[in-house]
């Protein structure tokens, strides 16, 4: 077992030791989602004041709504939620590079098979240029979409890593 | 403003004013990347043991590998982590509909314009009918990528709603 392994373990234990929220419902009782980035350096409970059972909470590389468009559905039209808090934050690993980079990296590292796979599920990285840009254009990705109604009440944020604030871009 | 984006400000007031992690670096120091559900009972810091920093959080509907490989790989090829950890949890809402099912609640809510959309995106909401089996199926469809190089260390998880305990499938 490796030492993550064991960590998980371990937290385990001692989470469910005092554990006494075993019967909050399935569909999030103050009906919204975040959706943010995956980075390391952000706690979406801590940071933006999430109580266990309130929101759904969707992360991936970027905050990409695109990226997140099944859970979003899924959240919104079969659990019943009607607000999007879209966080994506500074330093994020998107600002960093562009698609033809990563191609180049996996080849690199894993060889043309490797690049075969992504060409053969049309891969793209969505990385973005530019945070308040991108915060910008994902919630107007949303607000476009057919699949989720114009009821829903949308925000746009950024969450600063070397501050622990959030601001609202839009 | 809504009660939700209030709070979002509130909580950036009061985390931001203790906060003293400003200083942590990109790539997850422990190198290691968690998958879980979008869920809201779930608090992956919390219940998996997760310091600020430490890993990747990716989350999605179901905690789907399908869904996350984009993320998956930017952490792998990118940001230099090593080891998954994937979790699914009981009561999951993903075991409860089949994909005609959320089709027809998206044409009954929103017309047939949105599923129009769905049809267009090819959207799969990647459901599943066996929680213990399903997070077998995720791990080898991560196993069997040429994109996840066989170095990496997998575990699947299933987290209980209902006690707060997390019990390794994998």
């Amino acid at each position: 077992m490796s030492a993550i392994q064991k960590n998980v373990e371990a937290s385990s234990a001692s989470y469910s030791a005092s554990f006494t929220k075993g019967d909050l419902a399935l569909p999030p009782a103050k009906k919204y989602l975040v959706l943010t980035c995956m980075d390391a350096r952000i706690d979406p409970a801590q940071a933006f004041g999430i109580e266990l059972g309130d929101a759904h909470v969707i992360r991936n590389a970027g905050a990409s709504a695109v990226d997140a468009l099944r859970s979003i559905v899924i959240s919104e039209q079969l659990l019943g939620t009607t607000e999007i808090v879209l966080v994506k934050h500074t330093g994020c690993g998107m600002l960093t590079f562009k698609n033809e980079d990563a191609y180049a990296i996996v080849e690199k590292n894993l060889g043309p098979a490797a690049v075969d796979e992504l060409k053969a599920k049309n891969l793209d990285f969505l990385p973005f240029p530019e945070l308040d840009e991108a915060v910008k254009k994902d919630v107007a990705y949303i607000q476009a979409s057919k699949l989720v109604p114009d009821s829903v009440t949308l925000s746009g944020w950024v969450y600063e890593v070397e501050t622990g604030k959030t601001r609202r871009v839009v």
